[in-house]
């Protein structure tokens, strides 16, 4: 069987799968899963396009990385292929160990448990099922191996992780300012001291990076309609959470029922039903449980199933300025009032707290080789003052509430 | 609240919602159904970016009609604010009443009724809900408006819908070369005694919209890959048909279930309750249902189940040649001992049949306005002989079976 | 005859001449000159495929014009149909007095007389030439029509000349990275008291903006190489110009023997012959003249010549610090000794002097439309300290000479 | 000096220089002057866009030989390095003999030379010049290599030089429909018995590809205003070599003067002098001269100076049916008429002859490896019938003449 395919993708043309072992990694369950799981979670409620899933994205990522290691060698760095492999290989699971909608349900389906850390167990599991074959990865993977580069490439602030997902959200949301112009950066990369650096006729096209990744924060991550929808499925998981652990029956696949009924640790992973069934998990149990709900007896299940499913969602406030307790205590009492329900029900039926770009902007360093031969970070090579700002941590405030309801 | 909204779209940047009308019908539940109907069932499995839905579609329809009436407008043609409204609401709705998975699931969720059919149904009820609001809608879209060039642009050879879809499914395949030039096409659209033509110097543009779509067929919608996973799911809704009707349990939501019950026909969906369920139905309810079966009690229920979410596909043989009615029986029996199962059951684990591109090939005219006045054929027109070749029907052969099964 | 034409255009599809008028005006020779003037002048010896002229930038700019004024009056602002093709003609006509190769020769050719002015002239005497038709285009573009916006979006720090520039220079340099959004920015745009605002919505995107027209500074228009080259032709004119008013024979065509004999004033061009002959020079007669000088017996002038047709470039020396004395003597002394020229000859074979951003980055405002009605400059709007940093002027200083003389 | 260096192009992203050889190649004043020359000579004037040059296609046709080798050595094809760096620089310089205006000015210029000849004679001088370098590109250029696929890519029916004109033309004009899907084809390719096939699942890309070709004939390379402004062009030269041959004098750069003045054969360019004058003879030649003799004493030399930079083009007739002599007669008769000139003179006021589809049409074949591992021409493997017409060489007759003169 010929294992060299090539896989037709709108954002970079083709992408070539390079090895048989990469085939076959592609071709098993936990990497098809991650065709169920869009990378946005429900941002297409907002950018319709945005359907793309975490498939495409760990695909494009190690094509980007192909792209990355090639431009390296160009340069004279010596890459053996055995760590090429493993670099792409890297790359294509790094991202194995999200959940069904991404980011959203993080806290509510595993509270504690961060993806990267599943990601890496399941890494495991391949490893162990190809026998060793990810020995190397693994090691670059949690930055075990010695030629600190790779593991940079694969995880730091200007990762080929970034590089392709704002490349690929941009394109499918249709906001075609925030390109980042992958080319020209993977372009400018290098490697000094085993570290990776920018070239210094590649500080424009940093500022420009950091600045489209601000732009796509505001204008699609944390758009304030995405947040509202988001918030409402995470108080839908948590209610159908309460009523599971309460007794009530709600109708769920198998493995949505595991992660329901119980507040698993990482500890639990250990375990081979977990983890499997955790591998079964993906956006289709949630969206499928949903459509069961519709007609649930728990008026509050039902209610916000189908609110979600016909996209009726939360009027939302997001600003700068904290959201004052006494605004969240109206909305409460109006709520209380409107759906007729107790103070603790009412709580599924609005949302506060903060949304913040932490996610997308980590204190990390982008070091510049400057034609001295110094290595600087951006924000000293930048003649921009304050280009800091572009990368630090905003937290703003929201409160969410039925559009029946009035503030 | 500001309903003048505007929408990204890759495709073309930017979708406008022109009135508050238009605002108010895509906001109906009925037309966000369309947000979880993907446009092509399960091609993504062979194009992983084609996650694109109905409702994108429907969207980018209505756009290019206005830009096909603006087109018209220029060229002296006169065409009224409700004119112009209601063909921009009849290409919206045109789909409306398409079922989970688009086309797959037409014949076995509802055997004999024509999605065209439901959309109508479901545009009259709209009709209904808006006072009346959709009646010129509804005269353009049965083609019983005396204008024929308005229905000709919803529904024709050469209309709206399919540009809107060559276009945007050759944008999300990736397939660059199925470009049909839609704003070029757009620009020769003339009407001639209320006839909807094209202007002589668009022939060349023609035989090449022909071409691409030709080219869609046979490299998209009859991929043999899709064509696999669309048979092993047409299977498993069979089995979980019987199944029900066999008095079994089979977890489904509420509206998936009325149509594994009951075989319904067009008469049934006057019934408000049943077209209520139907406007309920979407990709998620089989997906749902799908991963509510991996562990289903029918092991060819759960096999197919668990086959089709990890993509483990039958092998396929499509071609021009009949399939011999040895292979089926050597197929058959091949499964019936693997599987240790019955005659009747093993056919749940293999397909054969047609595919033809019917769909997209009826046998309409083009017609085209000569500079000499005369209005002639494509076929007539075009220089190359046998352009007819095109459009014609082409019924090729298929025979998919599991893969652990030798022909 | 036919005049309602479509022109392809690769950044926006189609551009539409929408009236008898405008066409009129685009076939006219001061118009049909545009074709012949590079828009980058000798930026495609970096980036080969910049060829772009000014004939489609003006065609460009005249369509999104029409898309601009369209979301206005979908905002409900008052626009009457002469205004429009006013505002059209005011932008399609805003750089007719660009002489060749377009901002690099204007000091050299017409030293103390700006583009603008000459545009001025030219649309004066076009407005005789269609007896008084451009009236009302001549108010806005010289900024006496009452309702301000107009003029704003013909010419200000937001306008839909830079809109259109730099999208079209990005787009045809390959930088994509500079993409500034336009469809965005313009549905963001609206009038507040008779002047041009953005919506607070569309903050990000002008920071976007800015951001992005930085990056092109510095990686296109005042690209190193660029620069040198563009010194080489600066110092090869000035050369021709010494030569004949020296009275020496320099082969020109009739267009440009004038400029390079004289050295006019505005004033001037009130003749007619002066006017008419500038409206026949364009990059066709810089660069014919070059082809004819390869083998004068100026050795200056046909070494110069000769460099510049093979892209054999100066050496260039590009940076913040000031270029210092020394340098500058002890190149010139190199020369002299390797070219055996006299002090005041070896002048033309290098260059110093200082680039900036300047043209692109003048100090007017960005209004900013706030959701409280207020209206405040972009610098107050952000949330990025230092926003004016991206805006502000920057000089860098440079040397450049031949590559076979050393510093 | 670094020599590997990274060129932006909009059609591709980046184009590397992938050697110091090719960077020094590409530095020679032979491959500078092809920045000069266009692609398409005078279809700017239908799509103005269409301004690249023979040097970025020239660069963009060595990229795609180099994507073409990567997938054969992919699928197991043994390529050396040097026969690797041979084809890219066959396909680099395949073009290099093109001279003014590419194909336009070929017939009057240089009467009975093809441009191929010429490319050989400036290969074979450059490896002259880099002593013996390009001695394995020569032979893989004139087919004397052993494995006949090289040749094959440099120069077929399906060569990468097509591949890359047509996608950069249609790039360029705006025509998007003409997209031929390159990566799709060039990952289609493969070698059986030394000798260049496409797989059986392309078949449907190459049909895509000859109906794309065909499309870019009649709507490009064959446009009737092109065709008018070409042949107005043709005269011109004719004219003004009519008059240097007859002692006029005629300014013209120092290369152009030599092709005015003799008619040269083949063997003349055995002469250094002679190829190192053509070797400086590039559109800027034709286009200067056209600005020196617009006030030329000959009135016909002036008036067709004029109309072409003023692009007041003939009006012209295009067709099928051959043109009357009655028709070219009175055209004639009523230019002697209005311009008062001798029947001599008339004929450089119209043009009649025929223009066809052959130079992009010849008769080789398309050769399709099937799955069963014959190899068929393209006509025998596709389904359509007749796809031969596709691909037959068709004639159309013109008569063009000018405005102001009626038929």
């Amino acid at each position: 069987m010929n294992k060299k395919k090539i896989i037709n993708d709108p954002v970079y043309g083709f992408i070539t799968i390079p090895s048989e072992l990469i085939f076959d990694i592609v071709s098993h369950p936990y990497f098809q899963r991650l065709r169920h799981i869009k990378q946005l979670g429900l941002t297409d409620y907002v950018y319709p396009a945005a359907q793309h899933t975490r498939f495409q994205h760990a695909l494009g990522a190690m094509h980007l990385m192909g792209k990355a290691l090639d431009t390296l060698k160009f340069k004279g760095i010596d890459i053996s292929d055995e760590e090429y492999e493993a670099s792409q290989l890297a790359i294509l699971l790094h991202d194995i160990g999200h959940g069904p909608f991404s980011h959203t349900l993080e806290y509510s389906l595993l509270p504690g448990i961060r993806h990267e850390s599943l990601s890496y167990l399941m890494m495991d599991q391949l490893n162990k099922e190809f026998n060793g074959a990810l020995a190397l990865t693994l090691k670059i993977f949690r930055n075990s191996y010695k030629r600190k580069f790779f593991h940079q490439l694969v995880s730091s602030q200007l990762d080929i992780d970034r590089l392709d997902y704002l490349n690929r959200d941009c394109f499918f949301t249709g906001v075609q300012e925030g390109s980042v112009g992958v080319d020209r950066i993977l372009s400018m990369l290098t490697v000094h001291r085993d570290q990776l650096v920018v070239d210094e006729k590649g500080i424009y096209n940093i500022e420009n990076f950091l600045n489209a990744r601000r732009l796509m924060y505001w204008q699609v991550y944390l758009h304030k309609t995405t947040v509202s929808a988001e918030r409402m499925l995470v108080n839908l998981i948590r209610r159908a959470q309460v009523l599971v652990r309460g007794g009530e029956t709600v109708p769920a696949s198998h493995a949505l029922s595991i992660f329901l009924t119980q507040e698993l640790t990482l500890a639990d992973f250990k375990t081979p039903q977990i983890l499997h069934a955790y591998g079964q998990l993906d956006d289709n149990d949630i969206w499928g449980a949903i459509k069961c709900w519709l007609h649930h007896d728990d008026r509050i299940l039902a209610l916000l199933s189908q609110m979600i499913t016909e996209r009726k969602l939360f009027r939302i406030k997001l600003g700068a300025e904290p959201i004052k307790k006494i605004h969240i205590e109206k909305i409460r009492e109006a709520i209380m009032k409107k759906y007729g329900t107790l103070r603790a029900d009412a709580s599924y039926l609005f949302s506060h707290g903060t949304v913040s770009n932490e996610a997308y902007a980590e204190g990390h360093h982008i070091n510049i080789l400057m034609r001295s031969g110094e290595v600087l970070d951006i924000a000293q090579a930048s003649e921009l003052p304050n280009i800091k700002a572009l990368s630090k941590i905003v937290k703003k405030n929201y409160l969410c509430w039925p559009k029946n309801v009035s503030l």
